[in-house]
C-alpha cells in the first residue's frame, strides 16, 4: 500500500465532510472532547474542587494528546481534500483558517515548554483553547434552515441593529448631561452613560447605574420601550421570514 | 357479581381515560385535591397563618385518607387496563412510573409513623408530594396543538438552546479572567461568572453581580444581546411552526 | 313635545350605541373629562405642584357636576335602550352593571358630605373613581380584530398560564426549604418565596431577594428561562392566531 | 456656463435624490462625517482620552468647515428640486424642515463667536448637533418594508399603547396608595410611582424602588405580566403584518 492509497483512506476516516461512518464516529468524539475540555478548564477555577486539579491534569495532558494526533494527521491527509490537492498544498492547508484555529488552541500548552514566561501571560494564551468551538459551530450549523432564515433578512437586522445602536449613542449624549449633573460620579462619561443604556435598552437593569432626575427617568422609560421594540422587531423579520421559508417548500416550483 | 364484574365498572368509574361522566368527574376531584394539598402546603409555611396551622393539618390527613383509598383502588384494577391484562399485571402496574410517583407522594406521610426520623429529613421527604403535580401535566397536556408543534420543531430548538449554553460557558470563562482581577471576591469562579452569565441572558439583573471594567460590560452587552436573541429565535421557530400547523389543517390533504 | 319624545331625542344625543354625531361627541367629551380627571388626581399628589392644587380641586368640582349631569341623564333616558324598555326598566338599569360602576365613582364625592368620614376612609373611596376606565375601555375595545384573536385562542392561553402558576408555585415551595436554611430572613416563607419567583420569571429582578446557594442559582436560571417560555408562548400563538386571521379574511369562503 | 447651469450640474452631485453616483458618494460622506463627529463627541467626554482633546478640536473644526460648505452649496443649488423651483424658492428651501435642521446643527458652533455666553449655555446648544442624525434616518428608513409593515398596524399598535398607558397610571395612582403608607420616601408622589411602574413594565427592574407589601407585589406581578403582554402584542401584530405582506407580495393581484 502506497502512502497516496494510505492518505485516501485516512481521509476517508477523519475528514469532517462526514464520508463514512468511521469519520462521522471520529469527528463527534473530538468535538465531545472539545467540550469535556472547557468544562474541565471551568471545573479547575472552582476552589471547592481543587483536590480533583490532578485528574483535571491528567485528563487535560491526555486530550493535549489526541488533538496534538489529530492536529498532524490532518495535514497529513489534507492533499486528498479537493481545495488543498494542487501545488503548495501542505503550506495553503497551514494557513488555512480551520487549521490555524487548531493551532492557536494546541500550542497554549506548548509555549511554557519552549520559553520560560510568567503565569499572567500563561493565563492569557489558555483563553485561546475556547478557539475550538468554532470548529463545533461549523460542524452543527451547517446548511440549517435558520442561517437561511437568517441571511435572507440580514439587511433589514442589520439596518435595525445599527439604527438602535446609533439612537442608543445619542440619548448616551443626552443621558450624559441630564444625569451627569446631578450624579456626576454615575454618569462620569458618555461610555459610562453607554453602560446605563445597555444595560437598560435590554432590560437589565442591575441597579448600579439609574436615572434620578424627572427628564432623565423618561429617557430611560424611552430607552426601555425601545428595548420592547429591540425584542418585537427581529422576532416579527425572522419570523415572518420562517412562515414564509416554510410555505416556499410546501408549494410546487411552478405555481 | 363477581370480582371481576367488579373490577370492571370500578375502573370505568376512575380510569383516567375518560371513560364515563363518573370517571371525568372522579378525576377533576382527584387534581383539585392535589392542587388545594399544594395550596395548602404553601399557607402552612405563613408565619401570620398560624392559628390555621390545626385546620390545615386535618384537611391534609383528610386528603391523605382520600389519596391513600384511590392509590389501593387504582391498584385493585390496574388488571382491567389493556396494558397491565397479561401475566404479573399487578407487579407490573406497582412498578410503572405513574404509580411510583403516587407512593413516592403517599410514603412521606407513613414513614414517620414506622421509622423514627428528624424534623430535618421529614421536611426532604415532604417535597415529594410536589410530584403529584406530574399527573397533573399528564392529564392536561395530553394531545394538544401546542405539544405537536413543539416536537414538530425539538431538533432546531435543541440546537439553538445547546449553542447558547456552550457559548455562556465561554462568556462565563472569558468574564472570569476580565472581571476576577478587579473583582476577585465576586468573579471567583467560572460557576461564580456563569451566575452572572445567566443572570445577565435571562435579562433578569439582580444587581449582586455586575461586571466593572469596560471589557467586562461589552461583554455584558454581547450576552444580553444574546439574550434577546434566545427570546427571538424560539418564538420564530415555535410561531411559524403553528402557521403551519394551522395552514396545513384547513388545506384538504391532495392539494 | 311629550316626555316620551323628548327622551327619545335625548338617547339619540347621549346614547353610548354611537348612534348620530352629535353622540359621538358627547360620548368623546365624557371619555376625555374621565382622563383628564385621572390626570388630575395624579398630579394632585406631587409636593412640588401643590400651589395648584386649589385650580386642580375646581376642575375636579366642575367635572363632577358634569359626571352627575350625566348619570341622571342616562337613567332618565335609559328606557329607551331596547334591553331596558320592559317591566322594572329603570330598576334593571340602576342595578346594571354599567349604571352601578358610574353611581360608585360618582359616590366618594358626596359621601362626605352625608356622613362624616375621616381623611383615611376617604382616600379609600376615591379610588372607586378609578372605575370609570372600564367604560373607557369599553368604548375603545368593542369589535377589534385583536380581541377576537384572543378569544380564538383563549383556551390554549389559559391552559399555559395555568400551569405556569403552578409550577412556579411548586418551585417557591423547593426554593423555600433551598434557600430557607441560607437566608431565613429573605425567604421567610413559601409566599416571600412566591415574590422572588415571579420577580424572576418576568425577569425584573429588582434585587431584593435573589438566591445564594448552588442549587437555588440553578433552579433560578430555570425560572428564567420559563420566563423566556412565558414570552414565546403567547407570541407564538397570538401571532399565529392573527395570521390565521387574515389569511381567511383574504381568501373567499367557498376555496 | 451660465449660473443656471452651474446650479443644475451641482445639483446632480449633491442631490440626495440619489440622481448620479456622484451624488450617492457624496451623501455617504456626509452621512458617515455626522456619525463621526457624534464618535468625536461621546470621546470628547472621556476622562481617560483628554490628551485626545486637540486632535478632536481640529477634526470637529474639519468637519464644521465641510457642513458649512455643505450648507451653503445646498441653499444654492435648491431651485434645481422641483418643490423649491417657484416663487420664494430660496426663502422657502430656507424655512423647510430639512434646511432648519442644518442650521439648527450648525449654529451652536457659530453663536459663541457673535455672542457672549457662559460655558452652561453653549453645552445645551451643542446637543443640537445631534439633530443631524434626522437626515440620516431620512437616508436609511425610506421605503423600507418595515416602514410600511409599520403604518398598516399602526391603528391598532397606537390602541395597545394607549390603553397600556392609562392602566399604568391608574396602577401607578393604587401603588400610591397600598405602597405610600409603608414607604413615603420612595413611593412619595404618583410620579414616582409611575417610575416604578415603567420600570416594572419593562421589567428593568433597577431595583432602586420595589413593592414591600403582600398587595403591593400582587400588583407588580400583575404590572409585569402586562410588561409580557407589552411585547407580546406588538410583536404578533407585527410580525402578522409581515406575513401578510410577504404572501401578498408572492400571489398575482388578480386572484
Amino acid at each position: 500500500m502506497s502512502i497516496q492509497n494510505f492518505q485516501l483512506i485516512l481521509y476517508r476516516f477523519i475528514s469532517t465532510g462526514r464520508l463514512t461512518k468511521v469519520s462521522i464516529v471520529f469527528n463527534r468524539f473530538i468535538i465531545i472532547l472539545i467540550m469535556l475540555n472547557i468544562f474541565a478548564f471551568a471545573l479547575e477555577t472552582e476552589p471547592s474542587l481543587s483536590q480533583f486539579l490532578p485528574f483535571l491534569a491528567v485528563f487535560e495532558y491526555a486530550s493535549l494528546v489526541i488533538f496534538t494526533i489529530e492536529y498532524f494527521l490532518r495535514l497529513f491527509v489534507c492533499r486528498q481534500d479537493p481545495v488543498f490537492k494542487g501545488r503548495f498544498g501542505y503550506i495553503r492547508y497551514f494557513f488555512s483558517f480551520h487549521a490555524l484555529i487548531d493551532l492557536l488552541a494546541l500550542l497554549p500548552f506548548y509555549i511554557p515548554f519552549i520559553m520560560h514566561l510568567d503565569f499572567r501571560a500563561l493565563r492569557v494564551f489558555r483563553l485561546l483553547r475556547l478557539l475550538q468551538l468554532f470548529k463545533l459551530e461549523k460542524y452543527m450549523m451547517a446548511s440549517s434552515r435558520l442561517s437561511k432564515s437568517f441571511s435572507n433578512r440580514k439587511e433589514e437586522l442589520f439596518i435595525t441593529a445599527f439604527l438602535s445602536m446609533m439612537i442608543l449613542l445619542i440619548l448616551s449624549i443626552v443621558m450624559y448631561y441630564v444625569e451627569g449633573s446631578v450624579q456626576p460620579e454615575k454618569f462620569s462619561s458618555v461610555s459610562a452613560s453607554l453602560w446605563w443604556a445597555i444595560s437598560t435598552l435590554t432590560t437589565i437593569g442591575y441597579g448600579d447605574i439609574y436615572p434620578m432626575t424627572g427628564l432623565g427617568r423618561f429617557i430611560s422609560g424611552i430607552v426601555a420601550m425601545m428595548g420592547i421594540g429591540l425584542i418585537m422587531l427581529p422576532t416579527s423579520i425572522f419570523g415572518a421570514s420562517l412562515v414564509e421559508h416554510i410555505s416556499h417548500k410546501d408549494t410546487p416550483k411552478d405555481s
